[in-house]
């Protein structure tokens, strides 16, 4: 254990000096934009309720906290893609969630850890999180030209300010078809899908072994209506057959800063 | 029980006169028409819980707490409909239920992050979140034109004192079914709700993806007998082998204004 | 709303009024006891843990929290059929279950809220509320003379200590069977209940769409030993494939009266 | 290791030992060992979690309380077989499983409501609580001369320290098979328990309606691993392929004395 | 009973002479490495939150806290193999994981028992503990000779920081299939396993009986995508048909020095 306890200590004073030299870094946003579009990205999604003592802090405690998170945040945004949605009112399972994109999932967890051990994040009780990678496209390669030139529609620009994340597992009938049957599943499926990429961003990670399901989708709008009716056109094809869970929990929320967040938290 | 009994037709004769002198409200009531009417409304149903905290408070306290619950609905009812009920004693869920309707979901988040931000919502326990969004009915222009006239039926005028609210999500093989046989179905389904149109008012919400079921289903009864009777014939109609989850919870409450329900928690 | 809310209050004057003038009512008993054997009478079962804060307090404020708690079942004691019942001990659930039976819902919560607004309701979680109403026989006039004749055996005579509430839920393939085929598979299943009528007193409510089941199952018996064979009984008939939900919880307990309860509590 | 493992098996010669010299305990215990063996006892087996706020007590408070727990089963024990278990550490259900024999369910609810009623038992969480009896054995008697006499092997002398609780629930084709059918299944899966009868041994609990399974199985034994594989060998008959609920909870637990337990939860 | 206490008390004298005596042990490590390796080892997976009572301590407090966690890991870590885990971050299910061997399960509850007697025990909610036992591979000695061979490839050198812990069912069809038959099966899930034999290690708890589901599954990587692709690998094979729980929960967490733990816990 001494060896791995030395590296581990290692790797703390590597990160530590890391955060210290880099603070002032110009690309930071181009390696975000990075970490939201390669593969090989793991993603942790991590929801918070805060509890009812929370609330009883004066706003002077509060806002002090506030400003730890800040700091807390700044520390890590070198490194992780750190996005947060507010979902207090729209779903009884959180407050607020948390979205992280790094090129290791240690680094994921070592903010968590950081998060959880402000003043603040004491009194964060964490009802859900669910963790995933990106990978290339797995079946898009055999889709036709005309499918594969149609899914580069650009999304309208402009503000999405809704955000669902869906977590699904497929049935055990799915994974023992054969990678044929299941890209012609999949193509009736993503061209379903079709209609709905301007107004509907999308993004795919994959859970298998990392948590209770499959796949995280996570999807980005501001026409509601469009995406329940993207939704409905995938209840509408085979594939939608072998989804043994979809949601539980359906997470819906909306974009904020941090600032914003924590205005609501200490106001 | 001969007294409470003609107390209790003097009220209900009494409320179907002030529905009857009062619907030329001011612009504020024929807007909640609207949003109570139109397709393409979004809908939130949150319920809560109040912590045994709560029932600490002095009654003062609770008083200048209900106080600032009132400004908020005041704040908020311009361009949110918001209806109130009480599920406390019928439901081991919630205590409360809101039921918002607005020309978009950020307006029922909006809403619901300040009530929860007074000190009485710091004492409310979201229990359950339901989003859904109406629109226009999708297998009713199919039907045989008696069918259509019949569901033209008025529910009889008078107070609706109780609330149902249902939760659905159909299985897989609903959702392939093509549309004509989706159709034949919901002929059968709503041929056998009919009979009940008079004494039950029914409203429904599309929550594919907004939420983990299919439909929310609200209902308004001032006979609860009728109210079963009409489930009952539901559930001897094909259509309903299609549903997956019906419920779980099923939420049943009555209908108060809000200071009804703000002198439950304050006295 | 300022009429609705006028009304609201002068009913609950109204009720006052009549709780002062009708305290010393003769009939009551017989009033209980058609609310227990008529048809179309909606019953709520709500179940009640205790949480920990309430043995903390001293016994003189225990004793006061009881005596409001007698009160309020005095005050709603002419209209509604108030039973109570100690599961503590045979029951992770609740401590306590109390049935109701009106004429009306609305009295049935309008009892719980005045309930959970005492000292000691302030204490009472409510783990779970289940609402039914009942209905003449449905089956039991198509089934032959000799099992009508059967069905009217009477209980013995005696106290019956012991009751145990069951939720039932079928499932659709139930409800789409005919009728014909439904009364042959009850008939089954009554006579495989007919060696027990004696020590084991049944009633059934109908709860289809007023909760997540639909049926509640109640029986009262002083010899578990013959209720169990019952319930096994009925497991071996063919009705039986049909039951989704089976309990779940099944409440096991003990019938006392009220103040048998309350000392419990306070001593 | 050795040492550890030498003191451990002293103990268990220490308490084999002691098993064979006490057999002539006084009346109550002969009482006791009616209970455990007659048909007709009704069984109930409550677990329990102490609430964190029981070790912020003081250990003065926490003896007293102990004692007050000793009062009650001494209080209790003439005529209810008391067994109790540590799963604290091995289930997170529950800290500690009591077992109750009596000839009525109202005794083993009596003691509980004691139980509950003392200083000690304001912080036992009631997790799980199970219901059952015990019967003559059903289909034994239609099994082959030579599985009888099998089945008469007593189990080795000596402690065994270790008992484990599996509620079932057989599923609805089961209680429809023919009673002969269903004895050829039993008969496969008790063959299949013969090899274990030595090191494991059973006792079976009825709870068709007395709680929300069919069967409490209860094993002791000091040989974990030759439980495991008595499960194992009962896995592979089809018998058990009618088994819809099998465990959850699973408890595993250790024997101890009252006066063990208490020490844990007061030093 | 007072026998029996006298020797538990002698038993506890003894152990704790033993502890005292043996503290320099030479052998210890190398003990370890046999739990570690050995079949018919008892394994207890005990994973715990902290309480947010914890985290109002002040940093005296938990320090002290966390010497006596330490002394207690001393006291047991003779003879048993304790390793832990931070899953805080990464999991919602629980902040630490221990994971414990021994030749006895009792030794593994006598440590949980003693550890959740410190300060800090005090505040750790147990959320899941899982016990199983290790055994001699069951279907590797029939495989053909060229996959035994292919098993033997050992790992990478160098740390694995990451380890993910799924418990598994498999369904009653499962085990009817007969002995070749799973040997079969369990050869082409071996088969696909291969590729990642030098990233991933594996090793496997037996759990029928000893808890609710039949194996205990645990992975140590570096690579977690090596390790996705492994699961997804696994789960397309038809033994995967098979499995009726497959996590529920998923435990992901990282290695860590009981150091480094208490550092995050007390910091």
């Amino acid at each position: 254990m001494e060896l791995r306890s030395m590296i581990f200590k290692t790797l703390l004073v590597m990160i530590a000096f890391y955060s210290t030299v880099c603070t002032s870094q110009p690309a930071q946003a181009a390696d975000h934009e990075k970490l939201l579009s390669d593969p090989g990205v793991y993603a942790t999604f991590a929801a918070f309720k805060l509890d009812p003592e929370w609330w009883k802090l004066d706003k002077g405690a509060r806002e002090a906290a506030a400003a730890a998170v800040k700091e807390v945040v700044h520390k890590h945004g070198a490194h992780i893609a750190i996005d947060i949605y507010l979902l207090r009112g729209l779903s009884e399972h959180a407050d607020v969630l948390i979205r992280l994109h790094a090129a290791d999932m240690l680094h994921n967890q070592s903010f968590l850890v950081d998060l959880m051990g402000t003043t603040l994040g004491a009194h964060l009780m964490n009802t859900s999180t669910f963790n995933g990678m990106t990978k290339k496209a797995n079946y898009v390669p055999n889709f036709p030209d005309e499918t594969q030139a149609a899914l580069k529609t650009p999304a309208d620009p402009g503000a999405k300010p809704y955000i669902i994340v869906i977590p699904i597992r497929k049935d055990a009938a799915w994974w023992l078809l054969n990678q044929e049957t299941r890209t012609r599943l999949m193509k009736e499926h993503t061209e379903a899908a079709l209609p709905y990429l301007k107004t509907v961003k999308r993004k795919l990670y994959h859970s298998n072994g990392l948590d209770d399901f499959d796949f995280i989708t996570y999807f980005e709008t501001d026409t509601l209506a469009d995406f329940n009716s993207l939704i409905l056109a995938l209840q509408q094809v085979k594939e939608n057959q072998h989804n043994r869970r979809f949601g539980s929990p359906t997470l819906l929320g909306t974009v904020h800063s941090l600032d914003e967040i924590l205005d609501v938290f200490t106001r």
